[in-house]
């Protein structure tokens, strides 16, 4: 049985055989392709659990929207990017960017969390895909980003699409409601071990897409202590931001990660660790006084509601990564003065077309979303009702599945 | 201290030092180890952990038989493979191979969760154990299955043991009982806990044991597509299949990890992701349908209750798998039209052996299981006043524990 | 942007590209470290979640002090052990060993809870690191200890130094005070959490710091053994130690990972498995026995509370392991008389200095911890008023994080 054609994996393998290096980058690549896994699939499935009424929401349909989406997402970046002459090449490596793409609508989905029906989810997952792999072609093939830092991306692309489409679900009376919806002492738990899983992973996540060894060492330490002084930092702030010295939850939830968000970009390119844990400590303040700050404006003025504060977690530090990304580049090719100017300009041009195409697509998203589910409503009291149509849309599980609303108020 | 002779590494240790391709293999096997582990203690414990009242007791319980099964396992498995002149050779790769053969314990004990106690569930692992290893060895010895292809066997064989092993503990009043013993919000996401970690570590599950690099990147990517495809079914069919279109805890438990469970025997041998995906799809379709026309039929007429709808989760992916690889194989090998009616039907003859064995040990572990309880209870009382014996059984604590039983009705 | 100078990870680096041996060595490595970090973030976190009522606490302090000690960590080990003309080398085997520096600190931590408030924490953790490391030195420099064997010092340290903490934060009516916060099914299901991580990783554990291929495999192999028949015989030992032949959870949390504490000097060198199962015996009973004897007996007369149990979990297996280790070592040199009892006592000295370290250490920051508090108390009420200073702090998260009291008496 061994003589079987592997059209699928030609790429993938003939890196393994060229050379040790190549060899022990492939072993290393699998390894962290587990820990990205681990990230994306159960991290941030419990991180949202920390509402006790959407537990089982938040892990079930973050696996729903994970394994639809990376499937999306290959079939959308092998296009896009691996298409040539009628024919597509899909790679371990594939579902390992796939994987990192999906982030983005995780990110989304945190801050739709108790607003979007399954159906918007399937919706918003689709979309966005498409929108942000769309984005990375851009950056990459017109702006000649690196892969990595297209991809590193994902976290600021997430939250502004989320935030648009946000907009339009909201209601006046969710702030109310979700004053009942507090979270309780285990799903706190549940959100902790989130957060302790992506805290423990998140130097891969930084490091997995980088293929020279040294930058990748240089990667996972400065991360690593990034995120540990983020840590120490949450808690710091939470106590000295409260009246009684209390720690809150909210604050460890929002700030405790920060610093491997803000690392994403410069991770590999950053000397020594002072620069990086300076990083996560002002990525951890940026965390906390958004939560206080922007949390409490955001919501009545731009009727924007953001459910799981994924603004403070994932987009204030992204922001600031990709501004100390820029610093760093200033500083470090300093010495080539001819067209620094110009090269800062497309670093900067990068990111503000990313948040450019988050905010419009995800407006977009939620717009037609809303009507979608309406559509669906009408449409599934005609279909379902017919027992032929189940089996026609069991056959298509990415097209049509949960038909049926459930949180549609 | 470093002049230690060591007797039982000399297999994997010899292994390592001849080539870099090996070198290679033996470090992504160190990996893979732990994910199967994983999978294995945490995964399966937690699977079970969704009924409310027996949280403890399943991943307690799976930590004991895991834990013994896999010693157990050890000494069977090298007996029987690796006996030679009265010495037997023990590695890291006999623990690996270990870990895979308790599955089929850790399945058995599901179907039995609630119902029998430590002592049944210690002699069904010791039975169990030493069953699925007989009937690995006439597969290997015998009918020439590949050593990878008898240990994913593992399935369906734990699956029917268990089925056999509960007509004996059925009892009229269950149905009754597991009525009131619902599962709770808290318990399902323990239990979700479970879940996605199998799912996450699946790949490595139908990876592990493959040695050609290349079929060993095709199992992996063919389960990832697989399981994803399962995954996005299974919540699509549970909103289908209900009225309201609510989605129901117990059909994601039961079809999100079916497209893995269907992968095990052909994921090195399928050419493209199209026939993987179409798997997954097909396993969690009948999954689901096992959960909803099986499970109400099965229980009232063959008298076997099923506590953790193990058929379902495994026995009918399983089948379903077994039969794909045999026309996979036909479809692979129909050049060589010579042998292949002989060869298909030793496909055939293999996975029907498996079952057999299962159903016809786990009958009788299941007769001489309420018997021995009964002999223990007596036993007990007679030997447990004695103080002395404490002592003795803490020496042999594979041979006597628990001796007391619990659930024991 | 790949023109970036690498200082911090020249050793690091270096020892990669040698040799094929290495370059195994540096991927297994990193597999390794995340097992570690695994085990220490999420593994103790939740190890010690077994209490209602510090669920958050015992995870949200333990990722406090891991995080800020490791940092420390670093910087102590990096002035000790890689101090040289003024500067320091950093690399990511410094990570690895501040990680296991920390379990020290997050053992004695263990024996605290609910005891302690987060600045007695902090303050424990950066006076534990420092007098870790200091004895590790003294081992390593004069008694010419392993670098491996005087890390695995650390849970005996850990036990000794909270212990000897513990005594000065008795109050005569802790022990009412805690008969009321008990642990219940769900907090025990998170502690199994905890249980099932440490189980899974502990072979990672007993074996990341060992560079010889072949030791480290009967490292893992010896430890996986030795832990299996710990898990069995705290099973087999909590049915026969009770009355009616209940399981209590005390047990299973005690004596579960007994195994792989009394493993850690000796698990590299064991040649045979039976050694090693037989040690997972002796420390799973000593343990329970410490649990049912040493318990009720050192709480009452040494004024001494111990809120996990950490004396029966680490200390009492860990000396048991050490003892072990000399008599091996013992059997092992028998051959080479000569300098056979000079050797052995410098074994028995070394660990009589790290447990007199760790007790005289932890008395004085007991002593300390209390006078520290109130003096924080004091300081507190007239800086947290002044807005300026919450920024300075903000600066320093090392320095003065949690300024405020949370559970202060």
């Amino acid at each position: 049985m061994s003589d079987v054609k592997d059209n699928s994996e030609t790429v993938i393998v003939s890196r393994f055989d060229c050379s040790i290096d190549n060899l022990f980058l492939g072993v290393l690549c699998h390894a962290a392709f587990q820990d990205v896994n681990v990230m994306v699939i159960f991290g941030f499935g419990f991180l949202l659990a920390f509402l006790k009424r959407y537990g089982f929401s938040s892990t079930g349909f973050n696996l729903l929207i994970a394994a639809l989406g990376v499937q999306w997402a290959v079939l959308v970046e092998g296009f896009l990017f691996h298409f040539s002459a009628g024919d597509m090449k899909i790679s371990l490596h594939s579902i390992l960017k796939a994987i990192i793409s999906v982030t983005a609508v995780l990110i989304s989905a945190g801050a739709l969390l108790g607003k979007a029906n399954p159906i918007q989810l399937i919706w918003m997952a689709l979309v966005e895909v498409a929108a942000f792999s769309t984005s990375r072609w851009i950056n990459v093939k017109f702006l000649k980003v690196e892969e990595h830092t297209s991809l590193m991306h994902v976290h600021i692309f997430g939250t502004y699409f989320g935030l648009a489409a946000s907009w339009w679900l909201h209601r006046s009376s969710l702030s109310n409601r979700v004053e009942k919806e507090k979270s309780n002492p285990i799903s706190d738990l549940f959100s902790m071990l989130g957060i302790l899983f992506l805290w423990m992973f998140w130097p891969s996540f930084n490091s997995v897409l980088i293929m020279d060894v040294m930058q990748k060492r240089n990667a996972i330490s400065n991360t690593y202590y990034a995120i540990a002084v983020s840590a120490v930092a949450a808690f710091a702030l939470s106590a000295l931001s409260s009246r009684n010295g209390k720690i809150r939850m909210v604050h460890i939830h929002h700030a405790t990660l920060a610093g491997g968000v803000a690392l994403g970009f410069s991770a590999p390119n950053i000397p020594c660790p002072w620069i990086a844990m300076i990083l996560g400590l002002l990525a951890s303040v940026i965390s906390v006084l958004g939560s206080h700050c922007l949390q409490t404006y955001l919501n009545p003025v731009l009727k924007i509601h953001d459910s799981c504060g994924v603004h403070n977690t994932f987009g204030l530090p992204g922001l600031l990564g990709a501004i100390a990304n820029v610093i760093l580049f200033i500083i470090i090719k300093w010495a080539s003065l001819s067209s620094l100017a110009y090269l800062a300009l497309i670093e900067v041009a990068s990111f503000s077309l990313t948040i450019a195409i988050g905010l419009g697509s995800g407006f977009i998203t939620g717009q037609y979303g809303k009507a979608l589910c309406k559509f669906f409503l009408i449409f599934s009291e005609h279909v379902l009702c017919d027992c032929i149509t189940s089996a026609v849309t069991a056959v298509f599980p990415g097209l049509l599945p949960l038909l049926v609303p459930r949180y549609c108020a």
